[in-house]
């Protein structure tokens, strides 16, 4: 139960470290019949892949997934899907200056009180690249969520102080802006920022979101296994995350009742959504933990990339106040290249649920058996 | 796997609903020889009871604990820990005002959609009666992690606009004050705050927050489970609940690395705590999953209680645009109530993964078995 | 994670020790919607009651359910559904003989290796009637299963070396025979020999067996969910159960590949069947862990009650050696009594696979959700 | 929730089929700090390799395997390891023989019942080489029990009527003779039977056992978790295995209580062992589902390999009776090399019933934390 699965009938297990020879993902319990080929996936990670731009890291990573598993005749078997990225650009370069300390805001403490010792190089398991696995299957979750007509999209809300103007939602922009950010002003203002910072050899954090349409109604739990509690769980698994918000989020502790309700009401025949609507959205798609049938929204807040070239004040392994200059290559900000893995694990999370829905009916029971 | 199940080595199951005949929950465990009564129980169950001021609820519920298994001679002895209330006072009402209609802001709706018809008297299983099973639950663990050193402390940080003033932190005023706030200052404000509200037939939203004193440095796992992953998810799984921090939050996404970061230090000689420690907290103690030494802290959104005295817009279940005026019983406020299930749900969280901790390590296997 | 819960998605979790306040069970993820009342489940509970005969234990236990949580208006809601009985005729004898000593066949030595000590009265959990919980549990398995046409019928087919005959397969006679067996010819002459044991202060073992008709070909999982990995579990997991054969079991290992493979042939159109059957059931009913459509037949090998009255060797836990004769009332063979346990059992673990089967294709997760 | 994963703390995710591009294994939970390298895992991947004697298949399987994850300077570092074997001679020949009808014996209707259709090449997911995975991994916790002073031993204890002669037990022979009996006269004996099976166009099913040594007393839990109930499951996940028995087995159903119950008696002191053991052990090392400290043993009842090659009556998917004759390497007997299979299974099995009994106590916990 060392806590690299997620899912109870979609269920993954991802593994491997940043230096490791590979990393990837089994993902077991994905349907019967579904086409699957690498080409399905390799977008996704191409998405959290570094080096193309300036606000990212300099590093060269391949990250082509090869599909070990699980296919035949380019369907999906229900056999583990197994997926692998070998890592072929981790320079074995000297961390001789990382070994022995703690560097702040990471988990090299941690790992060494919990485990005795921890593997160094690159942060190991505790590395962004852990989400290379994560969002291989997210891939493959979100594949299956277009199939039953249920969309996940997650950009850049905010980094810093520069915020996307959601009046001018562009979704193609996520995909083609270096911020992936919706709105391409912001896009340039948040660039301008980010250089400005890079320059003070400082960092910054920023806000992602993640919006998911066409869920049906009635999927989530109650009591512990609600859909937001278990959104809440996914989302702040991701490093460097450590604030979570379902719809208005903050926002509801400083209204009144009267202001946060939504207002049920009846759509107009002939609209292709369900019947029963919301005037407003406060509640971001989930009342009592299970979905209402309006859009999903969740939201992230992330902390700037501990990694500064600045000087720091810290301990070493021998218990002695040190000061480190942390060097590699580091992104000064974190938020761009993890939108792909919230929208991941979103995607996880809500498929999850959806599968775990289908027995919750004796009548739903009588139909598929009988 | 219909969600009323959390943790797992230290697993809880709870059960029952709104108007049932009973309430309770099941622990499944518990390590045997702690010394357990039912008077280690009731006092967290009377902080989460109702009609002891003015701003709850004037029902009478009396909540009395019952040890059904579980213990001999006053030692648990491994086997599951069954605790029941029985419901005595829910009064057998007329409900054809909610039966056939979707409150706004509850779980009508979802429920009715999820299971094809619900238990409408009181909410049923969506309830807040329902965290009556978790509050029984976390009395236990909150009595094992005090027998390791560990103390969980849950308060009110804000009702509406007022806040309580973390400079006149006083431990015992949580006890006493009806606002459950550590300030007695706020909690006059907020009295004054709530009757005001009450009286023009509003509800207000509010701001808990939970700190974790005395957890070694270890705790959690990495990646999916992280410790505040599975707080996140603990958290938001308490009703009304629609945003959780960790440590300084959202405040994160709009501050630098050289600001964020929490420099790590030594701790003189002679002081009882780990020897290293860092010189600021903004990481709420847990850093990659995996808790520092230092304290936690937790901070939960909740929205305004939902049921208001105003005439509402809502739809029934036949598809027609009605207006409601919800009848009964109901609290201005649920913060108040809900800090005694923000600690329960914490400490259950926090002692799962001390429990699932012990056997990280192959010299912690060898020095257990030989 | 104490051992107390079963299943995946209809999951239940048993408490209560033998001379506790009260028995019970919590079942989460029963579909909602189905017809429930108490009478539904206290014909299962009085097949094992004791006291209806000779070869039964004199206790008076009355054993009545209340049905305390889960369902409304005489339907299940989807909610977790607990269900108690209450001790009452727990006589509370002088326990001094047992208390300090380990009795032969029995739990209690390693009850008290691993808690450090244990609830002596009645052997605590380990006592046959922690098995209440189980068949409350089984009855609405079963009460699903036959809304889906799965039928489950477990008897006792030997008591010694008195074995009923297959041929005179008689369903009635099951539930009316003292020894539950199928074959009032093998009844008779199995209460003859049990007279004969009981007079000689001994005590005799058994078979007992369970079918289940009517499963549809598909249920099971691969690997290490197999559905008769699971039924092994399952069944070996009742009190003194010691081997578990699947369709023709132990025979297979002496047998020829040419003898032991079951033909498939077609079955006539017009038939109700599925059309693919199998000219023999040697595999019964279970081919690579999945259900093929046939008969699924089970056995199970219980020991002989380990309480008996002759004097016996042991020792105490001053580590001294001594001989005990143990008092009470105690049936001189299980099986009769565990039958309805064994079909509980096998009943809980059928549904929860064909509720994990559900989502096992996509074209049924389009047919739900689409 | 497909069924590739095994345990709760030691818990491992099998993945790949007969004919993909590689098989493999990820271990989450294991313990930090065990030396750990490909020389650990090679020997019992060897055990279960085909082509080593005339009467196994004469494929040539190289099945190196290969960590990928999980260790840092030959230390198991807490994170998933990763291992793989390539497939490297996996024949593409032609399958249109059985593509399209059922092998009698075999999962191939099952698996087009439940997923629509199947992976035909070798067996796809339910081929024996799907078991590369739990071998491998079962490597791992054997290294670990070793550690902690506890050894698993399997091997063949009869194929068809020849039977290994206990009184000869001799543990070197397992390794050494072809059919992994511990007798070298029965394995010669065995041998010849086989030859003239084979001749005959047929195959033998045969019984393996499996002990446990050196495990303390206390590891199990009750109930569900039972340490047998456990065991079973994992034998009976093994494809073939048709029957299991824990102690004596079936032979207990037809004993007294007078001769079935071990009476425990007092070691004299000086011996390494525990002080409390049993004059006998019909029980096999666990009563109540807990290990007694005293020897584990297990016994497997393995059919005969179902690929034979006379002619068979079957049907194809179009729903014709038709006659096939199976093609391909196969061997007569499944017995030998699945008896590194029943350690594995045993090993892990044991292993994580003791890292989740190392909370089951208050002292534990105190002793551990404090």
């Amino acid at each position: 139960m060392a806590g690299s699965t997620w899912g109870t009938i979609f269920r993954i297990t991802t593994w491997g470290e940043s230096h490791g020879k590979a990393l990837g993902v089994v993902i077991d319990g994905c349907p019967a019949g579904l086409p699957l080929t690498e080409a399905d996936i390799q977008p996704y990670l191409d998405r959290r892949k570094p080096g193309t731009s300036q606000i990212t890291t300099q590093r060269k990573e391949d990250d082509q997934v090869e599909i070990l598993s699980g296919t035949f005749e380019g369907l999906t078997t229900g056999a583990p899907i197994s997926l692998m990225v070998r890592n072929t650009s981790q320079i074995s370069r000297d961390y001789s200056d990382i070994a022995g300390c703690y560097r702040p805001g990471h988990a090299d403490y941690t790992f060494d009180q919990k485990y005795g010792f921890r593997d160094y190089r690159g942060g190991g398991r505790s590395s962004g690249r852990e989400t290379i696995g994560r969002v291989a299957a997210g891939a493959i979750a979100c594949k299956i969520l277009g199939k039953l007509g249920v969309q996940v999209c997650a950009y850049t809300r905010s980094l810093g102080p520069i915020q996307a103007d959601m009046a001018h939602f562009d979704r193609e922009a996520i995909l083609h802006t270096t911020t992936a950010m919706p709105d391409c002003q912001a896009d340039e203002a948040a660039r301008a920022y980010l250089e400005e910072t890079k320059k003070a050899a400082d960092s910054v954090g920023g806000v992602m979101e993640c919006m998911v349409e066409g869920l049906p109604a009635g999927i989530g739990d109650p009591v512990f296994e609600k859909l937001d509690a278990n959104l809440a769980k996914a989302i702040l698994s991701i490093g460097a995350v450590k604030a979570v918000e379902i719809g208005d989020g903050c926002a509801v502790s400083t209204r009144l009742g009267s202001q946060n309700n939504d207002a049920f009401r009846i759509l107009p025949a002939g609209q292709q959504t369900a019947r029963v609507s919301k005037a407003t959205n406060h509640a971001g798609g989930i009342l009592g933990g299970i979905s209402d049938g309006d859009r999903i929204l969740v939201r992230a807040h992330v902390k700037p990339t501990p990694s500064i070239y600045q000087p720091q004040d810290t301990v070493n392994r021998e218990g002695q106040e040190i000061t480190i200059q942390i060097k590699g290559r580091h992104d000064p900000v974190i938020v761009p290249r993890a939108v792909v893995v919230l929208e991941s694990m979103t995607a996880l999370t809500v498929l999850d649920a959806m599968l775990l829905n289908m027995s919750a009916r004796m009548d739903s029971l009588e139909r598929f058996y009988l």
